[in-house]
């Protein structure tokens, strides 16, 4: 079969994650082109405010603020979905795949509380439906959890998953700072947003982790079968007692296998100072994973920012392409299939 | 296209690792059938020692002493060969691919010296040839450098690629021990070889550089291009004098991209105390990858051992009975083919 010459693209979302995702298409097209088989173009980008194509450097006709016209769009094969938020990325998600368009997503609520719909629309219409951003940003997490360690069974997952809370641990730990003051030197710095609640409630890393668990134990995890807290009671003096009995503190996200039923919990954990997870500091994310084979293995790297989430995202988007070019529509496996063995959630 | 409702497999190598393999395959034969789409069936065992069908639980029948009754066998499908070290093992793989058999290696000299023409055979007879486990035992790199990093430029690896000399370099820096002492310990334990030099003088290391580079920097680095240099002539006193700078010494895999050229080598290293790296003791592996999109990424976990290493080998399985199940045959890519920019390596 031979490989198509292009692949058209419609990016929803020119926010900080979609304009990395636009300046890397248009930066290196000919090695992504190379890896992918086919060229990658931007035919569409759903975009409310218009005056974007300017700083970026793309053709106005190429905007639109219809979703309709994009996922209409012939020309449009992978419909990137960098809204981010529930609504109305779900709606749009959904109904790109009933439109036969493959659909790559970085977006962890939707994945988290829709996983099941999507999965099973995206079988329905044979087209694939990619999330690899949506957690840990550019470190490979998905795939390897559906793939690489795939004759694995999973035990444990803990994972420092968020990168604001961690950043402001960080500070708190290192210079002695009150919770309130770490916040804000966070949102001065981008790394928390105006209303940073879904960061340090620690919701947001329960959605990653809800995700996570769903792949690795095969049954599903959804968010509110997480418990959850968050980082803003802690205060100064924790950290010097936790520091004088050797221990670091972090918010790590757990899921764990107990009898039949799993464990999962987001919360502000003791460490110990000498192991890896104590020494991730700042706006980096490590998830260690154990595994009845390969024992314990961990990853590290940046969970956010708009060039690691293009890493992940582009990624996608080259397996799907490839795929398409192979004659394969190989829609994300359905996690939910594997499982029956476990079934429930304790909180 | 309907799955196949099993896959014979042929395994090559009844060792330490073989055994582990054949041990995994008889342990969870549901679970890898449900991830695989197919029963996975071991046909047959090319191996000297007969007598270890006993222990093994395997029947008899399934041994064998000649290659050419498994190579031919009309029910074996994908070939696993961990034989190790060059010869036979090339020449095996070698005809099997020209059988029409997929192979699955996790033979890092034959991989990273006959790597271009085993691939080129492999894509003339258009079947899979897979190595996850020839890097870092259990831990996924070849797959996340091939697949969800290809969208960066990679810039640098750096890398505990050997367990073996990390455990050395660990007892030496923790117990004062002298090299000669640990060596033995090691030795005694099954961590090293009698034969120990592969491993101590960087050899092995060089090997898994240079099929990590090739891939990573898309251009052929051979083994005779890495420069390597053993942990050997260390001493005790070296240790404390890092120890009081602030520094650990562990023996570091390192390529780099260097203007156009590629600088890769192996040797024992100063690096900072309160790096990731500096923490990875035992016989532990970590990887350390600069990329232009997704910055730092680490990988750590059990660089060798039957159990991690059967977790990468039967991944590999599972990815080429789910190719055929898909119909689609996807030998690994050349990583040759997208280079010609960096034209040589630097010593």
């Amino acid at each position: 079969m031979a490989a198509r010459e292009s692949i058209g693209i419609g990016l929803m979302g020119l926010g900080v994650i979609g304009g990395g995702v636009a300046r890397v298409l248009k930066e290196k097209p000919d090695s992504l082109a190379r890896e992918a088989g086919s060229q990658l173009v931007l035919k569409k980008i759903l975009e409310k405010d218009l005056a974007k194509h300017g700083s970026m450097g793309i053709e106005r006709h190429t905007f639109t603020t219809r979703f309709e016209e994009l996922v209409n769009h012939p020309d449009v094969d992978v419909v990137v979905e960098l809204i981010g938020g529930e609504y109305p990325a779900f709606e749009y998600i959904r109904e790109a795949l009933t439109r036969g368009k493959h659909v790559v997503t970085a977006n962890k609520e939707v994945m988290s509380k829709h996983w099941k719909e999507l999965l099973s629309v995206a079988q329905e219409y044979q087209v694939s439906l990619r999330c690899e951003a949506s957690v840990g940003g550019g470190i490979p997490l998905v795939s390897p959890f559906q793939e690489d360690l795939v004759a694995n069974d999973i035990s444990a997952i803990y994972g420092i998953l968020n990168g604001t809370t961690n950043y402001i641990l960080t500070r708190m730990a290192k210079e002695g700072l009150d919770f309130s003051v770490a916040l804000k030197k966070a949102q001065e710095l981008g790394y928390a947003e105006a209303d940073p609640s879904k960061d340090i409630e620690g919701i947001d890393a329960a959605y990653k982790l809800a995700i996570l668990a769903t792949i690795a134990f095969g049954t599903e995890v959804r968010p509110e079968d997480v418990y959850h807290e968050g980082i803003s009671r802690l205060q100064g003096c924790d950290f010097r007692y936790a520091g004088e009995l050797g221990y670091a503190i972090k918010l790590l996200a757990i899921a764990k296998l107990s009898g039949d039923s799993i464990e999962a919990r987001v919360h502000p954990v003791f460490i110990p100072e000498d192991s890896l997870l104590a020494k991730v500091d700042g706006v980096y994310n490590a998830i260690h994973v154990e595994g009845d084979l390969v024992g314990r293995v961990v990853f590290y790297g940046e969970g956010a920012g708009p060039r690691a989430t293009s890493s992940a995202v582009i990624s996608d988007i080259i397996k799907i392409v490839q795929d398409i070019n192979n004659g394969v529509s190989s829609p994300l496996r359905l996690p939910f299939a594997t499982g029956g063995v476990l079934s429930r959630c304790l909180k």
